[in-house]
């Protein structure tokens, strides 16, 4: 604002991190220490603002190492003695593993949980990636009405214990607000409390319930897994459309893949998509920010130079920054990049309730010539067919070993996944009950 | 944060914005014109955020119009009695029309005052573009050391009635904060107030100033005009060069064009190159945020389809969101567009005081062929020669009529205008001073 207001851009961060603070040489040595615990331990962003000055000025003073936060003993012996007895009585426990389980890294600690008790487990948009989903307890996944047609919304609808870890009722995670979870049945494990029901567990470290979690002495019996949707591979010769192309994707899927799916129709039907043991799932569930992929991928490649990653995006998102796919070949990054091709922000177009939005519609790109313009070498190839994806992903499987491969899917503007068709639908009756798009976006209250 | 608060994002827009509000049924009939009329009155954004199911309601009451701010007229008074009591006895007074008289529309009255007391008008960075430069009241361009060697800082430095018209005295505008005006000759007319001296008379809108402005019975003798810096062309056909484009680039400019300068070498550069009559001169002087220009001159195009817009960009700027290229050729905008290709960020490269600095180089492209990914017609040339250069000028000329045209034009990475070897000398003296970068970065104190 040439107000001379150097702390602008402090402010505008101190708003989307969870610390915040301006470096000097007075208070480097507690801020510094202090932003790098808060990150630990809440797993979200921290914001440090260094002027150029003071990079290499020395430190005043050092203080302690800050204290960790520790668990409030007594909080966390009542919070166990009542899932004890929740269990006890409970006839159909399921498991609900999310986003919060995953950024703690706790994936695995409820798959044993999950072994150990034989109980199903049920993944949610903002927790995909938790859990191996090839084990025979995974039940598939919830998301409210616009769950599919499978088991697992039936398990968690009508579970009389819900035991979900890091669990969060937005928008995303409950199908738009349809959800019918009974409140007095979810058993939430979040990062710093446990809640029963109505009852708050204040000051308890998820680490700490989940290493206390009372799984002794309690056995079910795992219900008859249902179908997935996308088991089965489509043998014809069809145009791509989601339903032949999602069962490729999980066909080719392996233990240790990082899969990167971007916001749109790709991040809600990749929720279906089956991961083995051990693959890491990057998505953009907080705010659906389309353009999150591409770098995330980036990311991803260079801090795992030996895993394969695989990028799932619209062509809308790629190119919200398409000059990042210049740095990818640059650092020599070699994903696997799949670019649907849809002719516009497809998901937009299902989630307005008026036709002709022209303004969901972009510019038509030749995604083949990008890596001449960066003038870089890289194995590109356009597909049409269910056939010919196959031998497209069967190609850069070979190649990728040497070059960054881009697949350009190109599909029906209005072809989507069952789930999407679920979403318009959704909206359309909300529109109806003249509620508008009121819950969408304020939410609602939850106990 | 996933903390369920909506607010987030019209708090980060308070820091950055004069007015913010979140427009309710309620509020909607008083907070959207108090939104436009801040806007109106300060020159600076404003941020509505208006949730979806509130565009379609009905206000629930109406405000009277918000009353604009009225100049305080005994203020005014005194400020103009002392303006002409320094008039009186002023030997050297000089005009430095900056960045709040062009956003005020003011430049042409300042013009006016110009001619008719006969006194000389220099002009700094930020207010670039407020006058008509080929005036023989325009001496040139003053930025404290980094200054040319021409008339215009002595003018400055040693004028002991320096007329002001929003002047702000940031590192652009003077410098690195190089200046040596003798603080008790300025007035600077500001938009709500007017400084004479450490005096300040505050409540008084410019524009009732400028039209109270005791320019009566004042006249001086205008010095004789120096050459400026790029007033004469280069005939050889040596390599491209600062020394010889920038000729180049003053001669074609016409009377009406909107020329937008992106941040970097180009910017610094095209501060001295004169613009006719009624240019609109855009650059990003605040933040210096590169990748401003670009999109600016989309704007530029959009808002003024029959006026011709010329966008001078590095080749590091235009990488920012290369993308809005596309944008301008799918709304048929016809810019001519020169890319400078001189392999990386080479401000910085001056900017730094130590070398390799390896982070400022930038992959390279081929720009030509990004109108095929884009899969539009566009005249693209590349030139590396000062021949090639002025036939590309000519040819762009005839093309721009129908195609977007975009010259790239070759350099050696270090190819620089004089201004930008002389920020490098500064910041050198800074440093040796053991001052490091902190005046650039923190400002200093003033009157």
């Amino acid at each position: 604002m040439l107000d001379g207001n150097f702390d602008t851009f402090k402010k505008v961060y101190e708003q989307i991190t969870c610390y915040a603070a301006a470096i000097t040489p007075e208070n480097a040595g507690v801020e510094i220490p202090n932003a790098i615990a808060k990150a630990r331990e809440t797993k979200k962003p921290v914001y440090l603002t260094i002027p150029t000055d003071v990079v290499t000025a020395n430190m005043m003073s050092r203080a302690e190492h800050p204290q960790r936060k520790k668990t409030d003993r007594a909080s966390l012996k009542e919070a166990v003695r009542m899932i004890r007895a929740r269990l006890e009585v409970a006839e159909h426990p399921v498991l609900l593993p999310d986003v919060y389980a995953m950024h703690y890294g706790l994936g695995q600690q409820v798959e044993e949980l999950a072994e150990k008790m034989n109980i199903p487990m049920v993944t949610m948009m903002m927790g995909k990636g938790v859990c191996n989903e090839n084990l025979p307890n995974y039940a598939g996944f919830y998301c409210g009405k616009l769950s599919s047609d499978g088991a697992a919304r039936q398990l968690v609808e009508s579970s009389d214990c819900v035991l979900a870890f890091g669990a969060v009722w937005n928008d995303y995670n409950t199908g738009l607000f349809t959800d019918q979870i009974n409140p007095l049945a979810v058993i939430n494990v979040m990062p710093d409390h446990v809640q029963i029901g109505k009852t708050v567990y204040p000051n308890i470290i998820i680490d700490d319930l989940v290493d206390a979690f009372p799984a002794d002495g309690h056995s079910w019996t795992l219900p008859q897994q249902s179908p997935f949707p996308f088991d089965s591979q489509d043998a014809t010769d069809d145009a791509l459309t989601a339903k032949n192309y999602y069962p490729q994707f999980q066909a080719m899927l392996r233990k240790r893949d990082i899969v990167v799916a971007d916001a749109g129709t790709f991040a809600w039907g990749m929720a279906e998509v089956r991961l083995k043991k051990e693959v890491t799932y990057i998505a953009q569930g907080g705010w659906g920010a389309i353009g999150y992929g591409l770098p995330a991928a980036f990311g991803a490649c260079v801090a795992n130079p030996n895993r394969r990653v695989l990028l799932f995006t619209g062509e809308g998102s790629l190119q919200i920054n398409v000059q990042e796919l210049s740095s990818m070949l640059d650092n020599g990054c070699k994903p696997i990049i799949f670019v649907l091709n849809n002719k516009g922000y497809t998901i937009e177009k299902y989630i307005n309730t008026v036709d002709n939005t022209e303004y969901n519609n972009i510019p038509n790109w030749d995604y083949h010539k990008l890596s001449e313009v960066f003038k870089q070498d890289a194995f590109t190839v356009q597909v049409r067919t269910n056939n010919e994806l196959r031998q497209a992903i069967a190609d850069a499987e070979k190649k990728c070993a040497k070059q960054l491969c881009i697949i350009e899917m190109i599909t029906d503007p209005m072809d989507a996944p069952k789930i999407i068709h679920k979403m318009h639908q959704t909206v359309l009756e909300m529109e109806n009950k003249s509620e508008g798009l009121l819950t969408l976006f304020t939410g609602k209250e939850r106990i």
